[in-house]
């Protein structure tokens, strides 16, 4: 079975900065969200297996989508073949997709692994040697011993299982990122050759704000190919992000390229380049697209388009000597994680009725010379554009499109045609400052925010989400603050450290019943970024004094 | 009666970010504020009344401060006699003493006005012609007229004084703040001569963080006679200002010079100028200090001082080609006004056992030419000052203390030889961002914040306060709820606007039982700082269709 017909509506951000669903339609898709059953759970094998994928039936050959797929304008509704695609298209990198894929496989069996294990170790909890046969299990199967004290402890009262996921999750995640910060497996930073081209194409910062949804937290990594290290990433539910703290981002950099000539000196006509990339679904595009926009790809793209023009008048109308910045508003298909790119005039409109469109340019360059797909793009590029798009511009756009016919593939063989969740499927939520670790989509809920206060209706829509996931199977939600801080900043830690406690606090008395159930564990965490190092472990509710609120 | 006798503890900062007295401290503290009597309020006159407060009787006649003035340091203990000022300091400048004390009479008077008004009003209300005769009775005492509909209600279930009182608060407020940002009456714009004087000393900004405490609420206007136009201002209590928030502002200011070469170029070699002010009480030092530091003058000179140590560290540490800061340590006595200001060395050093102390050099200069009396805290300053100390610092302290002397022979003549109000006198809560009005002497709690979650601890103890205050007597808790926000900005008003009212909802949840009591009212408040324009009322639950939490 194809398991994104599992008709799940995406509930990620139902609500967020600025956007307000109704209530009733934000508890209504959470409850329709169906839930995996934990013993299920099919681990993504740790080695290749395209043979299986690739075997699968399109989703063309089943009923449920035929209607909606009529109302699609042809580009959006194709749905990718997997026999077709044996012969790859001449500008794709097979070598990447392939070290892409082995990473994300790797990280989703290690969370998948879990479940499985934990039932084996469940299973073998009578038997006199338990302990010592829970470890060599665990150790075996994921890679690590659990705690010592739940495991002896299970002849009095039983095993606590929701101790042990939450704390084999925790340390799942702990360890992916800790070797994500000291091995670099995505290249994030291998930087300069992109700077470089950024410059050439008249831009020294690139700073993009996909959706918060889980599905474009690969967006830079896979989706885009850009190197993490070269650009911003911030994401915001329905992609609207903080005018203000752009603005200060933007002061930032500009001091630095004034001070310090980084990444380009002041002189030098290069501009700040926001862009905002919104999404929506073609094989479900009513219920699938972004929740944040009620799934109206029209309304995601000029919400985003909106704050795209808010945030060049700002610049424009707070500083002197021609301040302004460059905008680009790009669309994600999250089902094929194809890109349409509205290019912006000069005075940087676009016209959301025009854009050019990775997929097609996919299927049509498909039988090209590498040199004659290049060209091809770069036409379809040019007649997509406003007359008086900046020529820059053009060639950057050319460039993004170019890099997504790889991830085009990548979906269509090596996912075998397509994703198999177009739901939720995430395994733990993200919350707090941070996370840039994150590059594998659908595996987080995200809630960026600095108080409950303030992103507590992010906060609610994830527990409902994880209530289907887990809470309803018995397993609690796991929850990682983070605080990243800046090491250089003396006292910066201990603030970090202060304020994950006090979200702590105010998260464990929001979710209050299920904190006392046990349904909800938290991992508080900071980072030093200027130290490029791991993570720093504060404390853990599974540990024997939680974090609080227990 | 001397009033300062009441013995109130001050509380007004028994915490905040990072200061953590215990909590069995901060509840005792709050029960013991005497509260005040609603119907025993003095209302401040309108007109000056010098005769009265000079005739009042020296602190050094009454019996109870005898021991702990023993304790005290000779410069720090001596307490003016009123009737030895007759002569003024000839560095001291009267006519603006005058305007100063006009303007805050007028404020005061205003505020202390309510009462008695509404204790008239009240004993009207049976009268056939009760709101006629209580609206004539409003304009005249306070200027405006009442709401009709609560008067008009009185007969059906008694008049509102509840909601009556707070409504009249709020409505005070509004046209204090509105004159306010309309008259200039502080002449806080007339910025040039001290901008041309700062740079000259060396230094392109002043950016002075006092204590959030309502007693320095006056430190630019009135304790350092400064245009408040010409300063940055940023309270935090127990002087324990945002580290990462100020290096975002060094940014700001350093990329003006850059960009727009204001204040000054940045090829300029002037710095910011980082200045903390701590504050200590001479009369009563063990209970009347900084609460956020247990009224230790030590530990709250020293929190100050690692503070700015910590700033300077980040700058340096966060940018390259010698970026540094100038720091400066200001000591306030609470009782008396008087400054003791600790000198930096070339590296930015204090030492805390060193100062120049303004309360010592007016008496030390009264009877000299004002040129010898200026020359004379020069020598001084230069005393008190390391050996590697920058000239245009001493030029700057001993503007200061200067400027200083005007305010000591403000509240020792004007004031009857001291203030009345040792402990807490607040008329009302500021809560939220903004608050540039506020330039008097103990009229507000403020609690400068962005949610109620990282503020709690400060509103606690803020209620705490304003329950001996009003709620024991019944009158409402009035809070102001204010977000300033940037209108060059798109969309900054909905979110100043959206930002007022969560924090809003939160403060009812908080403080529920008071709110569902009528005993904790909120007027929502924003303004155009952009626009320099005054408030804009949002709401407030004193309308008929509350602001929230009812």
């Amino acid at each position: 079975m194809i398991r994104r017909h599992a008709h799940r509506d995406n509930l990620i951000w139902a609500s967020g900065a600025g956007a307000a669903p109704s209530p009733a339609a934000t508890v209504g898709d959470a409850r329709q969200a169906s839930p995996r059953k934990p013993g299920g759970w099919e681990p993504a094998p740790a080695a290749p297996r395209t043979e299986d994928t690739v075997s699968r039936p399109s989703v063309q050959d089943t009923a449920p989508l035929a209607p909606s797929r009529e109302r699609r304008p042809p580009h959006r509704a194709r749905r990718h073949v997997p026999g077709t695609v044996t012969q790859p298209h001449p500008l794709t990198n097979r070598s990447t997709n392939e070290q892409l894929r082995t990473y994300e496989q790797g990280v989703r069996a290690a969370f998948d692994q879990i479940v499985p294990t934990l039932k084996q170790i469940s299973a073998l909890h009578c038997e006199p040697d338990f302990t010592q046969r829970a470890q060599q299990l665990a150790q075996r199967e994921l890679g690590f011993e659990l705690p010592n004290g739940i495991l002896d402890d299970a002849w009095i009262a039983g095993l606590d299982l929701r101790r042990l996921y939450a704390w084999s999750l925790f340390e799942t995640y702990r360890r992916m990122a800790d070797d994500f910060f000291a091995r670099d497996p995505l290249r994030g930073r291998e930087t300069t050759a992109f700077d470089e081209f950024l410059q050439s194409c008249g831009f020294h910062l690139m700073d993009i704000t996909p959706c918060a949804d889980g599905r474009l937290a690969h967006a830079i990594s896979y989706v885009l190919r850009l190197p993490i290290g070269a650009v911003r990433r911030k994401s915001y539910a329905g992609t609207l992000f903080d005018v203000e703290e752009t603005v200060e981002k933007w002061v930032e950099v500009e001091h630095q390229r004034f001070r310090e000539g980084r990444p380009n000196t002041a002189d030098t006509s290069t501009r700040y380049l926001k862009v905002v990339m919104y999404h929506f679904s073609s094989l479900d595009p009513e219920h699938q697209g972004c929740a944040a926009h009620g799934s109206d790809d029209g309304l995601a793209a000029r919400a985003g388009l909106e704050r795209l023009h808010h945030f060049r008048q700002a610049i424009e109308n707070s500083f002197c000597c021609g301040a302004s910045v460059a905008l680009l508003l790009i669309g994600l298909d999250t089902d094929t994680d194809a890109i349409r790119v509205h290019l912006p005039d000069e005075r940087g409109e676009m016209d959301l009725n025009q854009s050019v469109d990775a997929q097609a340019l996919y299927d049509q360059t498909h039988n090209l010379t590498p040199e004659a797909a290049r060209q091809g793009i770069l036409e379809a590029v040019c007649a997509a554009a406003p007359d008086t798009a900046d020529e820059g511009m053009v060639r950057l756009v050319a460039r993004l499109v170019e890099n997504n016919l790889s991830q085009i593939e990548y979906v269509r063989t090596l996912q075998g045609g397509g994703y198999p969740d177009a739901g939720h499927a995430e395994r733990f939520m993200a919350v707090g400052i941070g996370f840039e670790e994150i590059q594998l989509r659908n595996l987080t809920y995200f809630a960026y925010l600095h108080t409950v206060e303030e992103g507590a209706p992010d906060l609610d829509v994830g527990c409902r989400i994880f209530d289907g996931l887990n809470v309803s199977h018995g397993l609690p939600i796991p929850v990682v603050v983070r605080f990243d801080y800046h090491g250089r900043v003396p006292g910066a830690r201990e603030r970090a450290v202060e304020r994950a406690r006090r979200l702590d606090r105010a998260l464990a008395d929001r979710f209050r019943v299920r904190v006392q159930q046990g349904l909800l564990h938290r991992m508080l965490v900071v980072r030093d970024c200027d130290a490029g190092s791991g993570l720093e472990v504060v404390s853990t509710s599974v540990d024997p004094q939680p974090a609080g609120g227990h």
